[in-house]
């Protein structure tokens, strides 16, 4: 006999488990609310990952993810020509953007520097990034990596490649808006006390 | 401009967040992860999605979904014609199907009564499941219903409806396998001393 969850389903089931936040449990619970949701969400979901997975590429000048290539935000004339802002993931530039605070281009490196999972600087995109600076209009280098020591090696490796010209610059460390210093490490405490800055 | 995320894995990401166990943070991540994994995950989801929304229906009879109907449980021959259990939902329905304790058949009720949420004898798969117990040959009624005060409401309401003639019964009360007594409550440590047995 049949697998009486039927082997449709139970192939949603098996690939949302795949997806990060779903487990076993949980992708059976999206399989059967998607069933329930046929045409609110079902079939929406469906036609979009297929426009997704014809239509998205790899933006071969910064390594955003988008429809286009060169992408929308290295299409964008509004950015400055001067500033490049090096991120170690699409979702870092995704979280940058939400923030709207730099207008500038991005470069995505697609991970960082770690010997315990194998990532050397043949496996990053800095090879691209070195092309890009050459002959360009970029003064400063932002490295907007994160502040883990996979991040911060990256960044200090990236700084002893990049020409000595530029300005090379990291995010601030500090308590974040709405962070109760009780919660907070002694590292980031002890940045936020050595820049503290008149009130 | 247009928004850098792009508007067509935005939308993935609006549609994911519906999913229940997915919120907007772990949608985006989602997205992202199945950008990456485009030919291992992507494609075959989105390919899985639009089987099961073209070809998914629900069973006449019982209730559970399938691709045929009647679905492939009602149409077992191998299953006792004498016992139905009835279920409050598909999700219990695969639940016990998994235990694959008792091969008979089921009928979903979708949902139990609730007056919080506003859910009647009206809402239910009631008609139904009466008009299958008419001139058959079922004998046992099995209310595997919840342990909860809407899932014994139910319960106790279905037993008023059924023909007196039918044995009904409900799932055993008592320590799961594998529970600590220590974390159970005082409810089920009743039950399960009043209904203790040899060893």
């Amino acid at each position: 006999m049949r697998d009486p969850v039927g082997s449709e389903i139970q192939r949603v089931i098996q690939l949302l488990a795949r997806v990060p936040g779903l487990g076993p449990r949980s992708a059976r619970r999206a399989a059967l609310h998607l069933v329930k949701k046929r045409e609110q969400l079902l079939e929406p979901l469906a036609a979009a990952l297929q426009v997704v997975y014809e239509r998205i590429t790899t933006c071969t000048t910064c390594g955003n993810i988008d429809v286009t290539d060169p992408c929308c935000i290295c299409l964008d004339p509004s950015r400055s020509p001067h500033i490049l802002v090096v991120v170690q993931d699409v979702s870092d530039l995704w979280a940058l953007e939400r923030a709207a605070i730099l207008k500038a281009p991005y470069h995505v490196l697609g991970g960082v520097l770690s010997a315990v999972d194998g990532v050397h600087p043949e496996h990053l995109n800095i090879p691209s990034l070195l092309q890009r600076l050459e002959n360009s209009s970029i003064t400063e280098v932002v490295l907007a990596l994160n502040a883990t020591v996979d991040g911060q090696t990256t960044a200090h490796y990236l700084a002893s490649l990049l020409p000595p010209q530029l300005k090379i610059t990291r995010l601030a460390h500090g308590v974040p808006v709405g962070g109760e210093l009780d919660y907070l490490d002694e590292g980031t405490l002890t940045a936020a006390m050595q820049q503290r800055s008149l009130l």
